[in-house]
């Protein structure tokens, strides 16, 4: 496989946000150029950028776009607010974009310049927050899986996409399995698909591909029998929120993946920055999942596979109980719940 | 919603095989007719009919079709026995379909009409086991959650299609839903998706639509998650082969469903008839789990949603151990391993 270098999924220019369509990957890799709060919001809302970390970074560059608007067109700062205050509401789960919006608040009043300078700011940050996760994470997979690594390689399975492209570039869980790469201790990664809108067919599989990870997608539902078969050393995914407890909100589709592993006594690790943690809500009960379209679930591309009268459940993600959860990996520690530890 | 009532699954017509194409459901309702065997296998093997009863029958009704071209044309009875051997392997994973032949060798070597009449004996005979599974498997629900019974029917979920669709008419699991909803007694059901072939999202939901049952359709990684929030009352799913040991073979997702039910502490139902059910093997360990090609996961109505290069593993099934099965209901028993009641 070719090793390509992606670029940076969400990034600044001048005066605008960039990003990668991800709604068009694996077949095409457009970049949009976005110049006002509304499409930034639309952006976010349809999944052109997803992923906790980068939802982040697209609301502080939204602030960092209102700033512009704001300093063009004479808007006083309370107007900037506004913006930030519409933003923060485009998704409602990962705590991220809540978190980066209120870091960019206090350099809304010192105008244009400032905010522009905070929003990169924090785009280099998260580079450096999940290249640190990442090292720290592939210890703690040595640590875990000595045999496997021995053996050649760990087999590691994700769901859904947490790699470069749910970040600014680089990845969490994703990022962990990169480190382990450069240091050629992957064997193989499994990714579950990830319906309904296929972040690991499409992201999580041209991102293994892109690093030349040997990799095999599998449909949700078998995601648990790879486990039980012992094709999988380790599972680690990524996270929307994580609560006070531990418990720990992300893709749907996580929760029993975290049951299987629990059954198969292998670890079961959660990577994320510090800035996904929660310490305001307590347990996942409080988390707000949010519920989607049917028509996600109802049709496909553009074709629909339920029959006309039939429902739908579509919610986003699911909480995995702290219990399941080995150890959570952020930027700065590993908290190992297995072991008793707490955030 | 206007209850519709099908044709069968699968029967005989003077001289040939009658059965509904199901890659077609839920846009048209096709029936094809079936001449020789070549045409049979390839459809048992491409999944234009699916469902361990229904591939049963369509193995029986393949001999039936070979006794017919036998007598025209004169071959002997070896030849016979040799199509019947061909059908046998057409398929690996549900016992059904050696169970049907092998029910048919007496009455080859009896010459055409007997074929017929052994062969249209089982369909019927399909029927009649399914009807009294499901009586059967309604009592148990009723007995299992006389809560929700009490509150005003139960909220089951089901996994795949073990429908009409998969028997010659009525269902194994979805027998058991359409006796409790007979008796008033189904709020609502949650029906996976099932991919990849989307056999919940088109087959069941049609069913359910079809007799006025109400339902919603959730991607396979959202079944847990279901579970996990006091959504599901009760799980049912059918068996493509269940082992001596109560270990059961059912399409990929199934076992995830079970984790979370024995979680969450709900019934975990397997409804099948005897001849499902295949005391030669031993343990789920031993049950031949069909691997399908990679293009199921790969593409999606023709367009590929994986990126070249990468790989896929696309098991048809998964075992689900027996200690995470609360009753196996056939048509002549119920069989509670939860209480330590063996096969």
């Amino acid at each position: 496989m070719t090793v390509l270098r992606l670029p940076r999924t969400i990034d600044w220019q001048l005066d605008h946000a960039v990003l990668i369509d991800q709604t068009l990957l694996p077949g095409e890799l457009v970049m949009l150029d976005v110049f006002d709060v509304d499409t930034m919001i639309d952006t976010i809302k349809r999944l052109a950028v997803r992923g906790a970390p980068a939802i982040g970074m697209a609301g502080a560059l939204g602030v960092a776009i209102a700033a512009v608007i704001a300093d063009a067109n004479h808007h006083d700062v309370s107007w900037v607010h506004e913006q930030a205050d519409r933003l923060a509401v485009a998704r409602p789960t990962a705590v991220n974009l809540t978190w980066a919006i209120e870091a960019m608040r206090p350099f809304i009043d010192l105008g244009r310049e400032a905010v522009i300078k905070a929003a990169t700011a924090l785009l280099d940050d998260d580079v450096i927050t999940q290249k640190r996760l990442g090292q720290r994470g592939a210890g703690l997979v040595n640590e875990l899986c000595p045999g496997a690594i021995a053996a050649g390689g760990v087999r590691m399975h994700t769901h859904c996409n947490a790699g470069g492209l749910a970040c600014v570039e680089w990845g969490t869980a994703l990022g962990v399995v990169r480190a382990l790469h450069e240091r050629g201790q992957v064997k193989e990664v499994f990714v579950d698909e990830t319906r309904p809108l296929l972040q690991g067919a499409r992201l999580t599989a041209f991102e293994l591909g892109a690093m030349g990870i040997p990799h095999r997608v599998l449909v949700d539902g078998a995601g648990a029998s790879a486990i039980r078969l012992g094709l999988v050393d380790c599972v680690i995914i990524g996270a929307d929120r994580v609560a006070a407890n531990g418990d720990t909100a992300n893709k749907v589709g996580s929760y029993p993946l975290a049951l299987a592993a629990a059954r198969a006594g292998i670890p079961f690790l959660v990577a994320a920055p510090e800035s996904s943690i929660d310490m305001s809500t307590p347990s996942g009960d409080a988390i707000q999942i949010e519920e989607r379209s049917a028509d996600e679930i109802h049709l496909f591309n553009g074709h629909r596979v339920t029959p006309a009268g039939s429902g739908a459940w579509n919610p986003a993600f699911d909480v995995t109980p702290a219990d399941l959860i080995t150890a959570i990996i952020t930027d700065r520690r590993v908290v190992h719940l297995a072991r008793g530890e707490r955030l």
